[in-house]
Formats: C-alpha cells, structure tokens, sequence
C-alpha cells in the first residue's frame, strides 16, 4: 500500500485538435527558425528557463516551508537519478507516455528522463525490499508537453513528493496526505484553495453503473480527467465519437460528474441504488465515509469538497485520489489576484505500483 | 573576466587502450544481458545510484557547510535547466565533448543534458546581459563516461559551483576561489589535502619553449592532464605516438611537469631563460606571483602547491588553474584512512566563455 501527494502544475491537451494544431504550429516555428540558419540562438530550451537569485529565494523559501511540513509528519528523504532504464518508466502513465523524454541511443543502455518522483520511489521500494517508508524527495522532473510558461507549466518543474509505503489501518495514511496539503498550502499563504477528493473504485464504479465496458474505464476516465479545463459538451464528444462510447452511458457520467459537497452527497451516493448495485462503488464509498470521517477529526473538511469528477490523469491510481485548486480570494476580483494556475497539488493510492516492479523482477 | 570554481570528481580515461577495453567489455555485457531477454532488471541505470536516507542527511549537511562558504564570500544562487540547447554545449569541452548525453530527437530543439554548470552560467550571464556576479550553483551534471563507483565517480553527480564574472583587480578573484576551497575543505574535515595551482598562460608558454606547434598546445596539454592518472612514460608516448610531437619537445615538457613547490619554483621558473623568452609565460609567471602573494596574505599558502604538470581536462580556461586532492592523514597507514578519490575540487579562469556567446548571439 503507499499513498502518494505530488505538488505540481500540470498540462493536460484539451482536445486531440488542440494538439495538432501545437503540432503544427511547432512545425511552422521549425521552418521559420531555418530561415535564419547559421544564426546562434541564446535562449533556454522549450518550456525550461533559469531561475534568478530573486526567484530562487522565493523558491528556497517555498521549499523549506514544504520541507519541514514533510519532515514533521515523520518523513525522510532519498534520492534517485534524474533518469531511469526506459523499461522501468514503460506502461505506468496511460496516454501521457508519448510525453516522456528519450535519451538518444549513444549505445549501452536505453534511458527516459523521469516524468514524477513517484515511479522511482516505487522501483528504490522494490529494488531494496523495503516494507515501510515514509519519504519526501524534492527534485525536477521532465514533460514534452506544449509548455503555458504564464500558467506556470513547464517542461522541466520540481514535484515535492511525499508518499506512504507500507501497511496501515484503512484511510489512515490518505488523510494525513490531506491534512499536509492542507498544512502546507496554509503555511504558503496563497489565498483561498480547496482540496478535491475522489476515489477510483467508486469512478470505476460508476462507469460500470453508468454502462461503460470495462475495457474503456481507463480511456473513459482520461476523458472525465479533462473536465477541469474542458467542458462537459467537449468532453462528452471525446467519450462519444472518440471513444465509442453509447451515448446513453456519457449521459448518465454526466448526471454524476456535475456532483460535489461533502457529507450531504456521501448519504446521496450511498442511498444511489444504480451505484449501490456495484461492489466497486460500495467499496470506493465505504473509503470516502471513512476519510471524510477523518478529515473532520484532523479540522480541514471544509477545505475539502467530495468532487465526482476528479479523476486525475495517471494510470496507477487505485483507490482515494486528490488534488488542490487555488480558488483566490473573491475581494480582490475575477482571479482573486492570484493567477489562474489551476491545480497546485494532486495525488492519491497506488496500491499495484511497487507490485509491478517485484512481478518483473 | 570569470572565474570558476567546480567541486567535483572527475574521472580521464588513462589511456585509449583502457577505453577500448572498457568498450568492448560493454559489449559483452549487453551480449550477456541478451541471454536473458524478457526479465525485467530492476537497477539504476548505469553510473547513477539512488540516496537513502542516511546517505542524503551527510549529502544536506556537506552541502549546508559549502552554501554557507558561498554566501558568507558574496554569492547569490542560480538554477538553469538540466538540457540545454545542442548547439550551446558545442565546441566548449575540447576531447571531454564526446562524453555529453544527448536527448532523442522527438521533434523540436535538439537537446543535451548538462556537462557541467559553468557552460550554462555563462550562457545566463550572456543572455542577460550580466556585467558583474558572484553566484553558486549546487546542481547535479552528466558525463557518459566509464563510471568507477568505488571511487565515486559518477556518471549524474553533484558540482557545487562557485564562479566570478566582471572586472576585477589582478588574480583578486582566483585567490578568493582557493581561499573557498581551503575553508571548504578544511570545514568538511577530509584529512589533509593540497590545492595544486598552475597557469594556463604558462603552460602555453612552456609549451612553446619546449617546441610544440601552436596547433598542438590543447591537445598536448590534455595529454599533460593525465598525468595525475598515468605515468610520464605513458603520457610522452601518447604525445609522440598518438599526437606526432616531437621526442625532444616531450623531453624536455617531461623535465617541466615534475616541478612543483611554491615562492621558490616562482624564483627557479623566472629566471629560467627558455621560459622567460616567450611572452606568454612570462605572464603567467606574474600573475602565480601576485597569486602566491594573495594566497600568503590569505592564510592558505602552506596548502598550495605550484604545480606545472596540472593541465585540468578542459578547453575554456585561460589564465590561472586550480584541483584540490586528498591526501589523506599518513598516521592513518597509507591511504591515510581516506578513499583514493583523487582530485575533489577544481577550476579555474575562462575570461573567453561568455564573450563566445555574445559574439555567437
């Protein structure tokens, strides 16, 4: 069992138009840049910039703050290299595998730069059979995704990491992930924010109550995962003429996704009879009881909102998932006079991933 | 003018022999690894290792004594990406290019990953047009060269970057370079070390009055920087039969490069009569004069050792040159308690680097 929180900002594309268009745009910039050929460009490479001394106190300051939010709930650090056996990276990200940076083949090994912390905590975990651990790393870690630099979304951006490996009474550890968020974002100071949670037995759930085959609950999930930068009308298309999915069964998702609260909707879903008729969900809500439960006893449940349609991007997610959204404080206008970064935080239960390691080994 | 300071642990192929065994022992490896295709090797790759936890409290407590050295002599922190463009990283490391890692070409920028962080500070301080800074930089570097892990060489290390840029009195910035050092070293308590110095200027001018063509001075003077790996007997042959010299110029190079002492070899060295007919030396001899001054006026005198047979691998310094070696406690039997880790600290002038830049841009 381990629980993972990630900070970070993340880029999902929209649409597959969108990124075709970015496609297509990068080519035209790589002809453009032809034309001035022989011509030294002084510049950082896309989506990287140097940090000055100015930003990096801030940074400096950011870390320690989050450091020590870490290292008081008892973690410790590791370290492990800013690239991995291209093998060990292989089918652990779904449909953000194509963003991984390769290493060129200058013979011997076949290397990818790490696209999180959290896959080589999981290999370190499995290479030393360790049963337990709590850890924090800090460090960069590599997207090939159409940088938004003004949103605050790189190529290469730090992750500060804190997972949970080992065996722990249920719920436990993912609430104390929820209160370190809450903890840390406090401490940062930067305006309003609420801290989103799901579960993916209870998504998984829902899609079958909802009627989607089994083969499609990851693809359908990546979809519902878009609906904090898309709307539902675009989404639902993707699930329909992208996905094959009936139209009926995106319908009923949308039913549910436009759901969140926090007590209330628990009793909602619980006296669900569709969703109650689906062991995956009756498990996925009994876990949500529980870590609303908790997140009451730990004073941060009206930071927290139960959100249907939270269904984070990455494959190996098994059971609670979060994610953090600055919302701005109201009194200083539209954006709340913080800037509209989107997701700051995210995380959730990984229960397959060290497993998958010590299978192939 | 620049001058940097990198704390690192280098590693130079002794000869070409070496390398071509440690090739084909690779070869092998890759051929034996084969036999057992299908199993999933769960390892770091190759000359990279991950840090637990007892490992990163010493990694945070060195790291802590050398940032506060650097900011208690002035310097402000910096971060560059971890890739640079291809074409930055171009025609600045002399033989030592060919050990850059590069990126897969996956459309866009060519890319490769940082050989040091000198070369990007410079790219920083040319692309902003910097004219004075005292900055540090602890960040990790890739070389994609034979690891010997024993000996703590490494392919992803960590350098620990103090560098100078603006103008300056004479060699007032080269002696606060072996000054941090000294207060480095001596804080870190490694046993007992020397910081050998030399003089690029010198060394060309040795070069000269020994014989050797202008077009031959990078290449002889990268066969001079094994000599702290290899016997003089090795590296003449490599001169004469690898790099066509002259036997009676590496003679007489072999007579220059045993030399080593302090206000006395000034003294021999200028009023050495070959020497002093070649402009180049005789200032490189004024400046190890000041340099030695600054060095007693400092209090670190009794740890340097002038030392002509020190070349220091790469091409972009031009004036004064330094390396710090353990030489561990003799009480403590021959290794001195201390593992034979060579040179952990080294740099140097480059006053050419940034100006590469702006003329390129």
């Amino acid at each position: 069992m381990a629980v993972a929180l990630a900070l970070r900002r993340r880029f999902r594309a929209v649409t597959v138009i969108k990124e075709e268009v970015a496609k297509l745009l990068e080519l035209k910039k790589l002809v453009d840049d032809g034309k001035s050929s022989g011509q030294f460009v002084l510049k950082c490479p896309k989506g990287t910039r140097d940090y000055d001394p100015f930003q990096m106190a801030i940074r400096e300051k950011v870390f320690s703050v989050i450091t020590s939010c870490f290292k008081r709930h008892g973690a410790v650090a590791i370290s492990t290299p800013a690239f991995e056996l291209k093998e060990t990276l292989l089918g652990k990200y779904g449909e953000d595998q194509k963003l991984i940076y390769d290493l060129a083949d200058q013979g011997g090994e076949l290397l990818s730069l790490r696209y999180d912390l959290t896959v080589p905590f999981a290999r370190h975990v499995a290479m030393n059979n360790i049963k337990t651990m709590k850890r924090y790393h800090i460090d960069r870690v590599y997207r090939r995704d159409q940088p938004r630099m003004t949103l605050g979304r790189y190529r290469e951006f730090y992750q500060c990491d804190f997972d949970i490996a080992g065996e722990y009474d249920p719920m436990i550890p993912d609430a104390e992930c929820v209160r370190i968020v809450f903890e840390i974002l406090s401490q940062l100071d930067l305006g309003s924010f609420v801290i989103k949670v799901n579960h993916r037995k209870l998504l998984d759930g829902m899609f079958e109550a909802c009627g989607v085959p089994p083969e499609k609950f990851r693809s359908i999930c990546s979809a519902v995962d878009k609906l904090d930068k898309a709307e539902w009308e675009e989404v639902k298309k993707e699930m329909v003429e992208e996905k094959g999915l009936e139209e009926v069964a995106a319908g009923r998702i949308g039913e549910y996704v436009k759901l969140n609260g926090r007590l209330e909707l628990l009793e909602r879903l619980t006296s669900d009879e569709r969703l109650t008729a689906v062991p995956s969900s009756v498990a996925g809500l009994e876990d949500m009881k529980l870590l609303l439960q908790y997140c009451k006893l730990f004073g941060v449940l009206d930071k927290v909102s139960f959100d249907l349609s939270l269904a984070r991007g990455l494959d190996y997610y098994t059971g609670v998932i979060y994610e953090a959204v600055l919302t701005g404080d109201p009194s200083k206008g539209k954006e709340g006079g913080v800037p509209a970064v989107g997701s700051v935080a995210g995380g959730g239960r990984y229960d397959g991933l060290v497993g998958m390691f010590n299978s192939q080994g």
